[in-house]
């Protein structure tokens, strides 16, 4: 679903056959000017879809109305900053202004509560991204809002990557021949990631032809000596950390030598920030 | 968007063209049972959507696949309980897993994080309701989760109740005459909620005919006093406050004559909780 | 479905594959003026749905058109009156045509059979209100006729106003405790609205909370026992009478202290009156 | 929009977010049945699109619900009689009732009122067919209605058949070259129809290649003249009148040549016959 | 299916979740001209898909494109000649690339492949026509990348016209009666054909009422015979010839008095011409 | 677009809104069976579309149908062989005939010239892949029939991969500075291929960070000198050599250590076979 499609699906899930109270209120010739404005500290994301919500609402009521960022997306802003302003058919303000906040406060929560993660991996050299733990046709979105927040991407979905997990391998009952089955089968554009959670499968996994190797639920001594065998096998594979990751863990990893450290509580554990819109 | 179109698209977004890994390695006559179970204590929401998905998933392939709820929506349950079964074809759990979790991890989490509100109103005769503040697309079971965890819901949108907030009054102009105007057109089964903040505004609110007070951002003290006013004016108005609700601040609130407290963050404040599936 | 996936509908039904007549025939440099007139007098309704008729067949060929409403929506207008010109592209007026009329000359069968209706309640203190029978996907639009005419409308679908019917009560097997289990799961901007027809339901559905009443085909003297009934027992209550509703049974009801009559015929009685489109 | 989707549609329109009454009232397990019966005499159309209603509705809920038609399609039946019977979940009865009624009572109302033209038409070699006059989205199923009630149907829109009308004509500025122009573009199975309303039209129409002549507004005497020329001039030239047609016109033109009357009205004068549905 | 659906589902079906090249690599503020031109001779055709598709590209990234068509729609260009130019924004022209020239190649050799047909057939009086072998939803399309080519259509699909094959004949058992059972039944602006491959058939087809008769897989000796039978049973009937139809054997028939040639394989035997994009 | 909504929008576009032949003439009580058969040698492809096809009819008109493989997806067969059998109503076999055959004739078409490419690559190590150049919406199930044909796939959009052509560097100006730039970007299971011309951008792209090189439009000369020093700089880089590829030219490639061949033509050169489909 494109974004238009789902700000307009967002649309007539609140509006539905019609806003009982502004429709009844206030007519299409009342203009002026909103203010969306912080209630804390945070980090801005959002701006391109609350832009398309008012314009689809004008849109839709043959009304006017300009959207104008005032922090750029992505930015860190200060409490009561204003982050964007909204000039048009008060109507159209009206009827807009919980679908665009909703979008701005969940978006911005995540680009907020990422930023902590991405600060605590700076000077590593480890990229830290998310996973596919997101919200159902809200990916696209939350994976912008980990960017804004420093973060990086993994794999947009079942897709474009190849992961084999542990279920997988229960599935088949055997990793090696799941690598090479696969292996033979995707196209030579896709790398192949394996999970492990035992030393003893990285060394299977890698000469099967895993790319990538996903180190999960290790501990730092254990992480350091996966890494250390890894490396020795394969000096190209790509080494990724995962389970249960915090700041706080990210900042111990300094050290291992690792790529990536994916943590989809990024997006799971965030909470929306505060925005309030006023009009002028 | 009804549930089915949502499940639809929820899978369209993780699958898009095709499961790179699922399908090139677990053929149609791998069959087998999958346990989710809970790793930490949480009320259980979700199980229908979660049905559906693993359904669609094996419609989609020509698999049969049976899902069957282990604890009943609405139960909390303790660390490590099994939630749900899934029994068929493997490569049908495999490609519906994270779709179904990703529902399984957000619904539960509204409704523990829920539970606690729901909890601190218990014996007060107020009821906890939700917002608007809600994921797009994902209101309905957002709503059906805060039911799970022992809250009401608000309405549902723009369309089956009026509320005049602060914005309206300023596009208006004034109070009464937005009232008015809204009870002339609107159809005689829809109630007139107006958001006030100050004592002046609950006796014009009333003489104008609104059924519902929103009292936002009020201490304790301004509330009772509120309360007080409003129900001498108008026995039967119902009484709504809202701002900031906690279960500390809800606890606190026991004793004063209120209908309803809102609060968007039984929604926007929820973490997922922790879920896993393991093919047995 | 909203306003313009339902005209882009429309226009695929009758346009199909292609126009098999003007596009032969009328170039895209073919431009002119056509003029939209009534052959009989009636109440005008309908040009926003019109006017999106031919913006839409615009922009499909990429030609221009312009639709001016003549007499504005809502007015009652003489035989052979304009009410709409359009001027532009001739094969787009050509191919809108058909669609847009149909809709004028529904809306406004409407509305002016609506407005019979509404002129027997003048001054009673009755509102004359629709029902949900109405043709499918048309209900908004149908709707907008009956305000279009004078008359007021009643909930939109089932989903925005409780109404408990006989049928109901024949399910549940009790009429009290029916209107309590709603009353403690619906949200607080909903009314409750219960059909009685024999005077001893009214007390129940009274004290079990209902806030409205259907008085269903009762007679005159019926309806005025149930009315000092209703209000002797709560004064609040809004009162609606339905049964085969007219103008002349309307003016009959001068004098009952009813709020409400509904009317499904204001609908499914109307017949389109008739209009005329010519190039000029 | 084929009739599944339209169904459905029309679901999403009445039920939207959910059935407030239904839904919490009556749980799964209560089931039933009920009995639709006419309140009028009529002809019965619309028990394919009222089975599909109610099955949707039950798929929606995952309850059981079985529609047998009692009277068959295009039967004329007295008052009172039984012309369907639902059974199963009384909450999937409740909630698809009032959508399936709508479309029995249009549709039966169509047929009924299409019988009296047709019966009109008896004996006289003339089909009595409608127009492009239909509802939106609906004219599939008017046009079903319609030989549900004797008559017989025109083209179903745009792209199945050519006509070139007055308004062609004057955007073009020439009738032969118009049908000229669309005999050399037009596939092989179409006819080309050209609506006339003077005798000298007639001969320049026939000469061009026109196979069908709508000869419209014309009084009989005019008709029988028409009727005579053309036929002398091309005897396999199907000959349509139109204009107000009502039954009464209709008998009237026994003894004119014609093949085709054709009557908007069949349609857009009907009105709803009346049908109820009665849990027993 | 309309045209900018079309292009909007082609598009989703190339980008999905978005360009992972283009949108890294050139910003919005790069602007530049491409040309689209020939690498073989080739009759030129898909202009307006083409200009859709860079129209939809720009519109979703919020860039300014122009479409410029340098050879018109259905000439017959050389080698190395500019048929298209596009200046504007550089990723949007990236982007569009291939799902644009997809369709301009294949167009293009649909209607460069049918003019050896058309030619062929010239001075004969015959046309050269399509048949519903066709590409799923690119039909309108195809069709008219035939006229393109000089050739014209048959019917759009199994609503615009009535076609008897020998399995029809197969399933009914008698082909007089299904003539005539299709007769009374279609409205009158449609024709009937009817597929013969026996002489006797055609009496019988003709006496039943065939307006059209296809004769298929006959010998130029027997459709020669064919011919003067139907033209002496019925001077009106329109005569086809079907069966592996080439320009060759098109080039035979000259001499025999047939009204169309109907060929599948002007679409399906067609090959995409070689088109290529540059940016100067 | 899934596979279900493809094949329902294919039937809406053959039958629009009805098949005029076969529902006047074949009741749903008519059954039978068909046998769909090769009508010169070909490699079967497109049963599970084929089987959706009369399964969506069948569902459309309430009847039964079966569809039945007698030879497997991807076999070679013998001209006159029996590729598939439907039972069940003729009148779903009669309307889901020509939408189901041409899917049949256009994948089997695809994967027999496919066949032709894939037998020329034979004990070469290198494997034959399609392109982007597919028919739009067709995409999926035209890379189906390439491996139906004995080939592999290339990357699925621009989205499973990175490809950085030409144009994309004339459009950044710089080789290096675009491979960098998106490898910053891009998550880390998607590989970076670059396409050369020359063999001086060979050890740019390299060491900027390709990980597979396509060799566009060399001769074999410069083939093997660009293999030698791509494979000399790094051994694991993937080669793929692209450029008017054909059956002959592949067998040429024999002995130069290219890892895949990349052919548009696979699909876009290919032509229908012939099928046919007789009621027994």
């Amino acid at each position: 679903m494109n974004l238009d499609a789902l700000v307009s699906a967002a649309l007539d899930e609140d509006i539905g056959p019609g806003d009982l109270t502004t429709i009844h209120t206030v007519g299409p010739d009342r203009t002026g000017r909103a203010q969306i404005f912080a209630k804390q500290r945070l980090v801005v994301c959002g701006h391109d879809v609350a832009a398309r919500v008012f314009a689809q609402v004008a849109e839709r009521l043959g009304d006017e109305v300009a959207y104008r960022a005032a922090a750029p997306e992505g930015k860190e802003v200060e409490d009561q900053s204003v982050i964007a302003e909204v000039e048009g058919a008060l109507r159209t303000i009206l009827i807009g202004e919980r679908v665009a906040l909703n979008w701005l406060m969940r978006l911005s929560g995540i680009a907020t509560h990422t930023a902590t993660f991405a600060r605590a991996a700076d000077g590593s050299g480890m990229r830290v991204v998310d996973t596919r733990k997101t919200t159902a046709l809200h990916r696209t979105l939350e994976k912008h809002a980990v960017r804004c927040g420093g973060g990086h991407n993994h794999r947009m979905g079942l897709f474009d990557g190849v992961m084999i997990k542990d279920n997988h391998i229960a599935a088949v009952g055997d990793l090696a021949s799941a690598v090479r089955k696969v292996r033979n089968e995707v196209h030579h554009l896709v790398k192949i990631e394996v999970e492990v959670t035992r030393l003893d499968q990285i060394r299977v996994a890698v000469e099967a032809g895993a790319d990538v190797l996903l180190l999960d639920n290790m501990d730092n001594v254990a992480l350091a000596e996966a890494v250390e065998l890894a490396r020795s096998l394969k000096p190209s594979v790509v080494l990724e950390a995962s389970g249960n990751m915090t700041a706080e863990r990210i900042r111990s990893l300094h050290g291992i030598d690792l790529d990536v450290v994916s943590a989809g509580g990024l997006i799971h554990q965030a909470r929306w920030v505060d925005l309030s819109l006023k009009i002028r």
